[in-house]
């Protein structure tokens, strides 16, 4: 089941600020009310806290644990996204993070489900 | 025929707001005048109620029943859209509800329907 | 010829505003000076008064018909298309209408006519 | 020659005021100075004066034989449009119009000429 | 050589302001270094002065034939560009004028010139 | 190992600043965690410290090498880029400096980091 | 090796400001470390001094020759860019100087710099 | 249910040999396990007996009528495919008939079945 | 655990020879060294034996099952192609089956395995 | 250094023939004559010998490690290719093998090797 401590950090290593996205292309759970199974692609972008504030952030092998953790849930496309956002949240307290889930369709519908925490930094858009 | 109560909700899963979106490409009904048939795709998106103020989601399999329920009701575009509008804001009473349907084409017109409820939250613009 | 007491309204299904989009690709009447047809397109759009206040919305088919009577009526573009927004005006008493012909042209000249009636509303903006 | 006499109009359909624009891809006359042909697309767009105020519309059949009348005469590019534009204001005494004609060269010179009358109308931007 | 004096003129045939292009792919004169020829297009925009203020236009055969008046001469793109410049601002007077020269290669460099006489008219950005 | 001292740098070739980008295909480190290889491009913009002010550029084939002694280095994509940021910072001293990771995914998921140093500078805006 | 002499100018043959853009595609030089050819684009945009402020432009020969001068020699891009600027800007001392040189690549990077002189004149946008 | 004697049918126009396909994008029908509605894409390809050996063609309006008829009907995709070719093979008895099915999904799974009756002929073979 | 008892069949609709192509895009099973998701596409193509002759078909949903029975299993991906031909083969005998599985990587390599039995029938090339 | 022990196999799991194909994005060796990093694409295709003959087929995360071990050799393009055909001919000893390598470029040239053991398998042309 979604395990929140499979997630490690590491220390910022930066005290400047800076952004990272990360798209993960087979994500992929249960559905709660047939069990069968969902597929989407997760993108998670955040800025973490800064190396001298103490901030961290997520290690990616953990993150791809944490993702395959979800394998045998039975859990709702909403659920799946505020839980990722809320787990990061928890162990990255990072200044901004977005996390967009988008799902290849159960009973003939697409969704899409976005959630956020913190204001979108200046670095983003310089990308 | 099309029937409110075959949506089931379940609680928002988080306190912060997010956004979701659930694209249907192949609703059908009846034409009110002619008993032909019409194909049409549905767009619902919308920013629940967060669930410290006892805000629900609409549960995804019952939202397909609730489209599979207007398969044999001969019903105007106009009032499937704002049908469907009305019946998810009573079963969720969401922040923004946005509810866009595009039809294939009957008698050689093709239309596009839209029907919203609250204003465009500053996420969706994020996503 | 024109008749637009081939259009039939329902009152407008719902109390908030919306709005409503078709779109003709056929539509044919004749030039009033050479008896020759003309082809073109008519798109419609419009936000119907809500239905406490007693408005309406245009029925499909029989806007189809309505179109379909101008068939062997010689009339000049511009007259198509201020008759199309007059008598659309005239049975549903929308808050916004635009109507807008494109011709495939004749005598080499191509055209296209807008009539409009009433303030663009946010819900277009936002569709 | 070029015959202003030639040009019929029809009282504006409709007090409210609306958008025409016509395309002429052959439009042809004589260089004044060499007696060839030239060859050009002439785009006329305008907001007529509403039927209350007296206002009237080109008609279509007639302005096409006014530009055919420019068949066998020695003009300008420059003139032509001037001429268009005087021409169609005189009959017409509309809100707006704009004509712009583009010329498929002579002399290896390819040329474009734009002349207008009044301000573009809030109608024009909404088509 | 460019003679000016190639130039002729006719009475702007309008007393509202408008506008005029002309694009004249085949320019050619010859490299003052080596004598090789150079090959070019010529974009000459302009809003003559009008009627009422004596204004002129310059007429396109004559036009032509000034570009002609370049073929052997030795001359500098730079040189080109502000000539035509100098000599239509001289012989017109309009109100604005730009010319634009682009050479297709000499000596392994594409090159354009860019040279202007007064401020962008609206009507510019209307057509 | 990543080693700064194969940075070279020579003196800034001008007293007015500049832009530099340079882009590396082929970046190739080890994953910390599982030792495996990770590939991804490194994208480096910087505005160097003018000449006068004793300001230096990274010499290319010296940056090459720099970016080939991450090859056998265990190290985060986090770390990466903002080694390479801090690197060139502390051997330049740049006005401005950014620089952009993407990863061709390791574990199923892509990432982009990016890491920047000071203002966006007018120039870059220019090119 | 590269040869500011080589440099020829013109008197600017106008009072009035305009721009000249020169681009040459085969550039090439020789790494300064390893012997190896360079190949590139250069874009020279320029603005010269007005013919009654004594300013000149670059004759095309001699910037052609002027490139070909830096065949033979190891000099890095960087100095490449700046040496283009500040030669054309000392022999020309134009108002407005933008140097823009794109690599193909050596050693797996491509890079591409941007160097410039004054502020960015009107006529440029106008083009 | 489905209902062959829907099919109508008109004696074939020519003697010679042609080719007809008909393409209907809103096919629905019910999957026979589950209840839920399948939507597809049915393809008809035909070469009718010639009108001197008392060949048919199948109308269009009553094919659409046809297709409906299947539309609360539970049924397999490959019962669909054969049923379509099987009736409309004896109601029309053409010399060549193709009929393909293809169907957007139910359960992640997409599906295309093919049927034929008879020997391509050489005309579809020239399209 | 992969698991043939759920393939249902039904009996072939059709005596003659048909086509059928089903594509299930989101297979997943397990490394079967690692633990670690795999994620594929699965195609598979067959012409079933004739009613005539007893033969059957694959149901569906019955399929789908079946494909979700990998989900939890380590298996090869050589193994799950000829695990799913084997299996089919089995419960259908056909008269030709090909089996497809595209991957999506693992360790940065992408795989395809295709398994056939059977020649392929003239069907599949009208198709 | 490239290590053939690397390699491990399972045992082929059908007796009919069948096909692989495996692609690696990122190989990468060295340059023997400089030391440079070469980068390129590795596609392995073959037809293992029947499990019933005691065919083998090889290991895919095996594969990969094997793959990594030329990370630091210095080996010719030619060389990386026969040997990874021999390893792999020795290992599985299979009916059909190819192995083909895309290198991404080196001092501007791009290359491709293509090496083979056997006869192209007829169900190698049915995918």
């Amino acid at each position: 089941m979604p395990d929140r401590s499979l997630l490690d950090t590491f220390p910022t290593p930066a005290d400047a600020p800076f952004i990272i996205e990360h798209v993960h292309d087979d994500f992929t759970s249960l559905c709660p009310m047939t069990g069968h199974p969902d597929f989407g692609q997760v993108t998670v972008r955040f800025c973490p806290t800064p190396a001298d504030a103490g901030g961290t952030c997520v290690e990616l092998k953990s993150l791809k644990l944490y993702f395959h953790s979800f394998r045998q849930e039975g859990i709702f496309y909403e659920a799946v996204t505020n839980r990722i956002r809320d787990d990061l949240a928890d162990v990255m307290k990072p200044i901004w993070l977005q996390v967009i889930t988008q799902w290849r369709g159960r009973g003939g519908i697409r969704s899409r489900i976005i959630a956020v925490m913190g204001e979108v930094p200046p670095e983003w858009r310089q990308g």
